[in-house]
């Protein structure tokens, strides 16, 4: 049984951890860490993970926690993260981030977005963007994952297949992507209350999100071109999800039908990707508590526009279950070992 | 006191007529038709509106209708609507459709998208497209109007100042709308069950939506130039409003600032539309059973993009409450008389 | 015109007024208060309310702001409220509190529930409860009104004409009540943010609501008994409506069809009361936005039970809307003057 | 592997079979029907059930099927389901039956309520209510389980401590129960639109709900006495939870730690009831997606009533979810067996 300790164990990233694993045959919680919930039993903060009756949360002290685990998932806020991971990363443990901290390679591009100096550049040189259907090599020999935003995970999965085969134009990528609230985290903040999000809609940090750079950095890398793109977030009155509805440009005349071909066979060997037949477009809903990342597309002739819809859970592929999936590639067992629930319907 | 009749009263727009006209000092409703209805009272089929109570649905039988009213909202499906509205009409009645019917100005382009032919294409060219912020002075005299659809209303006054100006590139505009669920009408189905829309959200129609063509001849009008865009419509759980995203390349550089002075001139005037202070951007729930539109956009300096967000409730300025503001113009009395209401929120 | 300020604007209630008093003819806003808003606008706060543009926000000074209206709608908490209404009552102003501070009679039993002692009991002597159906005459002359609680308003209503006709068993009452989630107010709190709140239901002060004594007073007096009653109130997934689903023994062996006749009789006269037919039994949504108390009722004759259901808005009857009737009736003008909006539906 | 064939596969509870049996390690699902779904995959009607892309729905043909599986887990409509259930009964299957049609031992009441003749009295004799907390010695055995309702799963393990003990008047229950709108199945239907159901509540059934026989039967088989109840449903604005507020006159005093005293003893060696602590009370979304029943409770005292809260997921422990628990027990291996997950949250 490894030893898994969750640093920050008190948001929602945290609890869905504590979810996913309460089915994993392989791993055990030894520790759990919050500051102010710090005393209380897992089950106190979090009445539905009643599995969880005999695990207290503790104050987040690195030396205490060192020794009580062999796989550490952070969830704390970013810039706290970084020295937390290079601690634990530094004393040979694994280590799963699942802040932005460690995914943005270039430290100039991570101060320009996050507005904080990065401290451990040496450290970040060394971590692995978790995004296994594009780094699993990379990530089973891995000590240090940067597990991707919920964002750039359903955009960059929604793209990779078109880029790669450079059928669209990189300049002309726009996403408007829309995403349930738990996106926002676990908070007290009059604009997350019910109230003023029930029966509303709205786009938010336009042209300013934090997640822009991560998902340029990483087109970029697959296009093998320097990409700017638009992204959009919006905010949809539901708990979980993210769908992203993504324009681009054809480079040459193709059908609907072409692009899904290009899409079954870059996709044909993940589990977790799943292409929807022509004229089938995803529902946030049919992926809400899953790992499975939707996607539909479709040409649209009078524009000459590929439209792609890609779909997932942000707490899940976008974040806890993609950490899960990361520390079974690293543990070198099966990838879906407890990821592999179907989605909540209704 | 004007007697007014509602031909197809027992879905939403009906209902939302009805609403509205509750509160309006200079008519009265004296018919409203259906035929599953007929023989009910109002409140029987929606016991909200109480005030109602001695009016009876009746079946659409349009001699026995003629003389009951002077001003005939039409609510009926479109194919449908075009005989109705003709017959009212050709009798001399003041006609204010609510179906897409009489809003294709060309009877081809209406054929393609609609599946059937324009039986009344005389009448089709005396209508008038019932945008008053467009056509107020053509709405004034006019005996037919074609009410608006709610996607095109609300991109339309979305991108009306920009394309005006000449400041963004016509063949660059991409409109990604968000609706709520109201916009599929009442009816019976599966796929707008409650547990299938709560808690969800989806694209549909890609590149086939029938508001596609309305739109584009609207604002191929308004740019002097025929325009083809990309339009996308996705299904928001909840009950009112349309948000949609706006993307248009600029043609010179100019800040966010400079346009939010274009739109602000351009809509000086206009009572119902509210241009929102630079970073701030529109909220369905702040406009929910109000006929206002709410502007925000943005300029994206880095990939030199204008980012509009448009919102309206679909049901009022994006239907019945555009319809009383139709009214109210070809009465020649004040525009606002009815749907001054602000928006209910929460 | 009737000059109005709002003390505590910057909740649900008070931005409930703006919107309810937008539509009145009779009166201007000339004052609003709130220490964290103070110096916004009111559509910097709440951007629905367009119509107050130039209504600014101030900190709450009694002396600054005694000259500038003469009606004062108090949305103060609890505590704050007595000290607030009795300076403005006792400088010759119209004051309707639509805090719990003048709403039970008994200063011991407002502390025991409070847990604060009232400081202004001679004051507490002139206060009336604001609930017109009950004390209309009363509310007339007044000048300073308590206005009712949500659970009560919409309690009250369903038992009076029972324990007035004396019909139930005063010894037996269960209300068990279900609200929407703004009668928890306006606040940043983890507990009524979306994600904690949507498709989630739950039941909460159970035995300790402070509205328990309020709604036994006014049973009491209406019974001429004391009565001690079962309250519980529940969080329902919704912005607005409060449904008290009510028990009682019957005394005597009667139908629904006598015991609507005697509801039907009692609230004849009632313009915001509606009594529905047999089988039919009220829904929050048709209320929704409007002044109006739905109420249904079912015989259970295998159990000799008298179920009441009773719904309301609890912003609008069961806040701001009542405060409004209740300012109507002291001003002597159409009782239902800016209240008279149907419901938004959907 | 045990071969499972689902009948009447197209509904919620259907669907809610496939999702839980997918992680079930030693059955496989050889058959489903469905008549209007005939030849399409689960995958064509249910985009979530990806793991069943070879499955295809089928006409219910009782000969065609019977060969194809051991299992028989029923999901028709009543009256449909007495004819069918006998069918595979008595050709030696194991039956798991969704409906109501064996759960009423008498046939008089059965006809009473569902308005239907019983016509397989014989079977119904031999039907073991499959409430595992209540009859699992005699489920384990079994061949035909009627499978419990929602609300009576939901109520009955809320009562049956209290019952048992006899510590309360059994003459006095009150269930006043709310329900997710999954509850009324899937289906075209306009009342269970998304526009009519969201931000609304509304009670229904009053007097009249079928589940009342249900629960009075075992009830009074627990109390050891006839009882009658009040039994009141209400629709809640969410996708599944049941939660049940109980009211019972107490027989003698005691506290509200002595009765949570007798509820953690007779629920001590059940897993999937989970007794809340005293002051907490169950929320339907700690269940959501679970096995689980949270039960809380507390004593009046100033009107000697117990009021007992208990939740579940009205899909799961409410239907599909303690259908794989019976047939778990029925094949003898661990009873948590595929239903260990916990809740969905947020």
């Amino acid at each position: 049984m490894h030893k898994i300790a969750i640093c920050g164990g008190s948001g929602y990233t945290g609890a869905e951890l504590l979810r996913i694993l309460s089915l994993h045959p392989d791993v055990e919680i030894t520790a759990i860490t919050s500051e102010k919930s710090a005393g209380k039993t897992v089950p106190e903060v979090f009445p539905h993970l009643t599995a969880y009756k005999h695990l207290v949360y503790e104050p987040l002290v690195n030396e205490k926690l060192l020794s009580k685990a062999d796989i550490f998932f952070m969830a704390l806020p970013h810039g706290a993260s970084q020295i937390a991971v290079d601690y634990f990363f530094s004393k040979g443990k694994k280590v799963i981030d699942l802040s932005a901290d460690y995914r943005i390679n270039d430290p100039l591009v991570y101060e320009e977005w996050y507005k904080l100096p990065h401290q451990k550049t040496e450290t970040l040189a060394k971590a692995v963007y978790g995004l296994p259907e594009l780094y699993r090599k990379d990530i089973k020999p891995a000590s240090l994952i940067a597990n991707p935003g919920c964002y750039p995970t359903c955009s960059i999965l929604g793209l990779m297949p078109a880029l790669k085969a450079g059928i669209v134009d990189a300049d002309s990528i726009i996403i408007d992507a829309k995403s349930g609230v738990s996106g926002a985290g676990r908070k007290s903040d009059t604009a997350f209350s019910y109230c003023e999000v029930n029966d509303a809609f709205k786009a938010y940090g336009l042209g300013v999100h934090r997640h822009t750079p991560e998902i340029e950095q990483e087109l970029s890398s697959i296009a093998g071109t320097k990409m700017v793109i638009n992204f959009t977030p919006h905010l949809v009155p539901m708990d979980r999800g993210i769908v992203a509805t993504i324009y681009c440009k054809l480079k040459k005349d193709m059908t609907t039908q072409d692009i899904l071909d290009v899409y079954n066979q870059a996709y044909a060997k993940e589990q977790f990707v799943v292409v929807l037949p022509e004229a089938k477009y995803p529902d946030a809903k049919n992926v809400r508590g899953t790992n499975y990342c939707h996607i539909g597309l479709k040409v649209n002739k009078r524009t000459n526009t590929l439209i792609i819809v890609s779909a997932i859970d942000n707490l899940v592929k976008g974040a806890s279950g993609q950490a899960v999936q990361n520390m079974n590639l690293m543990l070198g067992i099966d990838e879906a070992t407890a990821i592999k629930s179907l989605a909540l319907f209704p």
